[in-house]
């Protein structure tokens, strides 16, 4: 790793500080305000006993997710989709993203007839929104099953979540590859990716955009690279936010 | 005043701890997190130069307000009024309410050609949460008006606030007349009432609702009378944490 | 009061002339084209069999209401919220006002499972439409309630209708408290309220705004009683056409 | 003609009793309140000085129309359109057809860079409502441009309305060409036609549907035959009209 | 007829050319591609078996068409319909015609409770798009009729299908009626209509309207008379279509 | 690469045939109708003067795209978005995915103030669609640029493609690594990963879902592999089809 210094004073291959508040909402089955540096992401996940329609009567689960961004998260205040009528791209792209990153890990057979539904709002918007989302859904979706088996919607000792998952951006800023970029970064940033991984470090999801020049395969394994191990840190933030209280990873 | 004690230990004229997180915002020119017991309301303010359109060149600014409540922000989880495509009836009326309540005491013509934009979320509900909205919503207005001024968009030395506003809600639960209600105390109010006042407590709003049996005017005036005190506690809440930083009321 | 003249000639505690035309429309269970000077409401009456899906099987009633203005109700053309493909804030806030306000004096259970929706559309608009429409509505929701008892949809000896509601504006116009704004007072007024009252002279809602400067007890206080005695001659006014045909207040 | 009379005891050949209220709307630049039998169409005209930008610098003018229904002008209440979100495609149909009608009788280079928008709000339907708002407009139009010329919005001698125009419904019921089609008919024609002629008796639009059998040249001539004499009665009534006040043909 | 050659070589009485690619998809139950010289329109029909709730039960089937165009099948682009949230007034009314014009030759009993929907999308646009697609229609349909019986939906033997249903336009430019009108004739005509017919030669509908000068009887009937040997011409195409494959009418 | 058969009878490494139809369209300045099997996606591209107005004075151009598709593209009808009244999360992501990709190989300097917009429309769908309408849209963009070129609105020796662009499918099915999926093969996939490259080999945007199992690195790397080798075939299809006319690759 190169021995450049960034903006805030992190190394390459650095995450910004991580805090994880489990429970953070009173009335939610399990929620947590995660935040990655400046950005802080609230989510919470509903369980509701039962499926939509479409799925009744097949045995399974199912998860899903909402992500959203208040309007003054970021420096200048964007309208309210409410407002607008209509959802953004961006915004429905992300919610995608998100619940088929927890879908991932989720053995829907396991679930039984429950719909959990994870809302991710940003509070404040620096870079990597979508991930500090993924990684705090995940917080949030472990409590809430577990909420469901006390309640016992969920069989006692059926394994629902099959691994955890969380995410991480990494990109490529002046021909250096960098993990976790803040939003000064990341617009600045040639290559950008998001990765999502499980716990056991296998890939959920890989999205890798060339925002300036194309990228090569070499590129693209040192992002890869820094993204894994990112994951593992945050994975990491994950397991001690849900075996005690609030939790700080780094 | 009664004897009754409430469902939380209140006596019938007791806010509920009251805390208001002045700056909570690290991008917005004003903020505050405002709870009042567990309503918890983000109040940002978004200054920007200029006016809308229609009021362009008349030498006056502009103050708006909206609100809206996270999905989770309730016991139960209310559909995204942004995925509905439309903004249901209760916001806008509550957005506009908040909007009157900072222009009765905000001197447009002092404010010059510039604008204020209060977003009010609901990050958690629990009764209250227009009046909380209001409260806190002066909180980020007084800030962004002293940045404006910083900023010299706003003369050094005009007034633009002529006035302190804040907002409680009272109401008549079995016939007796009860101040601040909690969730589970306004779904069983017969008669519901919004009470907006000055620091100097002058009348700003007043809705009141028969939910059961109509009122008459001794009920009236007893529920405006808990409103003026209420209003005159909230208000020195206001005060100190314009002052300091945090500030807890009662 | 006072012995100021009006710009109309009225003195401060007068009614503009009212009109309640009963059963104007040909195919509605119930309808009242009602005037409040320039002010002209057409209010319609529906009855359905039946409740809406959130309320069957409770053994209650529904009533609700919906207002409109016509797109030349007023001096300068608005464009048609069909068109635009949302409802304003200010309709929904008063669609939702008369629902209330009809209510207060429904027993929806001696209602039975019927639904009445009463539809106010303003044709031509000088002021005071929200309260005319209440009190038109008031009209057409007795008809609509004898039509269904007629048609053995509503017991025969049980009493829905508790009381009966009227409503009016008032407003303070250089320091002078006034009853029953026409528009060019209305723009004018430093505080403008509405009063909703039932018959028998107890308060459904009382909706004060301060416009201009906030306002103090007293006034306060004179408002409610001149609304309350606006609301006493509406209710003749309604007595009278329900008694007979179309009559006038004052 | 047959001797068969109809339901409302009509020949085949006969108008119900059509009434033009002229200057109904105490606000609009022209109105008519116009009635086909229990068919009644409030018509107002909103002049504005300059066009819509796509027009700007043209020269020209712009006539334009807008037709919606009350919710309960039917005998069974619709859904608002307003709150539907949308405006259905038969509204659509006939604002443009009422559009169409008006511009094909008037000089737009005459008219001056004004608009003239046409709302035709139906408050009673009892079948033939777009023919009564586009005889009712015309009438609401006349008077605008009268408004307009005395305004000196447009030049005092130029020949705006190069004829005048007016509509009326037919169609065959058992067989039988019928003129002017009550609700009641125009469920069972089998066709059913709008016709819609100038006051020279030039046809402007001509919409004939076979509702159930098709139908044959032959027919088609009947049908069109009808239609010109209703168009001409129509004329006479607006004549009459635009001559004095209220006024009733045949 | 006159000796006027057109634009493009043709005579006023002559169709451009005109092919039928029955079967273009190779999902849907029927479907053609149509052209009228550079009018193209791909008509797919989607059987389902069963209907919508409205008409559940009565031993019927239903027959409807929605009629789109690609942004860009005319000269400039369009902004999509989906984009802007809303269907346009034209949009409506041609997907309505084409609906009406198909059901006049079904026996929607014979059909049984099944639904036809058939789809007409604009591929490019060169004039008389509503008029391909009410040809083109017409044998995506009588495909789709066919595979219901094949796949038992329909009984073997009943006759569901009355007659066969074909579309023109015809126009007046400069004073003289020409049948078929490409773009650059629709644009510049006075008198623009377009005569839906069965295949026997009686009228399902007819739309004539007066885009320049009013039009009298005698311009009427030539129109009509053009407008029945073109559908007379489109008819034969359709046979030819629907007996081998792809075929060229002329 | 293993000795597989698949479904249509291809080898795992085996794009299914391609077409590229160029110039299909009559009126955009530049169009494509491909076909990956049964995959028709029409591209058209329309060339605009001038840019939108957030980028106007930058001397910068703009590229953008929209996908669609039509109601029947599919094996089952979907209802149209624009009936719906929005556009749904996926054809969101998917028309900003294709955007992304073009304009990774335009110089917009060298483009100019001038905007192209690309639609890509999809006929009839077996797989593959936002792939075939990267791949398809590229060549449509490229004779648009001609075209702009030849009407001097882009600078006769600039160059404003900086290389080509192509996009394939590739998946993971039964634990072996595939290229090109068919629909039948896509639902079935584990892993589904879309290629983005240029015509160079350089990567532009690497999108891999974990629909089943999540993967690890040797499989990704197997995935990017196949991508690589079928967007250099379909470069050579898209050389082969701006050189002459129809071309087909392998």
């Amino acid at each position: 790793m190169s021995e450049i210094t960034r903006v805030d004073g992190r190394t390459v291959d650095q995450l910004r500080p991580v805090t994880i508040e489990r429970g953070w909402s009173a009335q939610a089955e399990g929620s947590a305000l995660i935040s990655f540096g400046g950005t802080k992401v609230l989510c919470t996940a509903s369980f509701t006993n039962g499926v939509p329609r479409w799925l009744t009567g097949k045995g399974k689960g199912w998860v899903t997710a909402e992500y959203a961004m208040l309007p003054r998260a970021t420096n200048s205040r964007n309208d309210r989709e409410s407002v607008k009528g209509r959802i953004g791209g961006r915004t429905h792209e992300i919610s995608r993203l998100i619940g088929r990153a927890l879908r991932a890990v989720v053995d829907t057979k396991a679930l039984g007839e429950n719909t959990i539904v994870i809302d991710c709002d940003v509070l404040q918007a620096d870079g990597g929104t979508r991930t500090a989302a993924i990684t705090g859904a995940y917080v949030a979706l472990a409590d809430a099953i577990e909420w469901g088996r006390a309640k016992k919607f969920i069989a006692q000792k059926s394994t629902v979540l099959l691994d955890s998952v969380s995410a991480v951006s990494v990109g490529i800023i002046d021909g250096e590859p960098m993990l976790d970029l803040a939003y000064v970064e990341d617009v600045r940033a040639e290559t950008d990716m998001n990765v999502v991984m499980t716990g056991r470090g296998l890939f959920v999801e890989v999205q890798g955009t060339a925002e300036g020049a194309p990228f090569d395969k070499r590129e693209l394994d040192a992002l890869l690279q820094l993204g894994a191990d990112g994951c593992a840190d945050l994975r990491d933030a994950q397991i001690a936010a849900l075996a005690g209280g609030e939790d700080a990873a780094r």
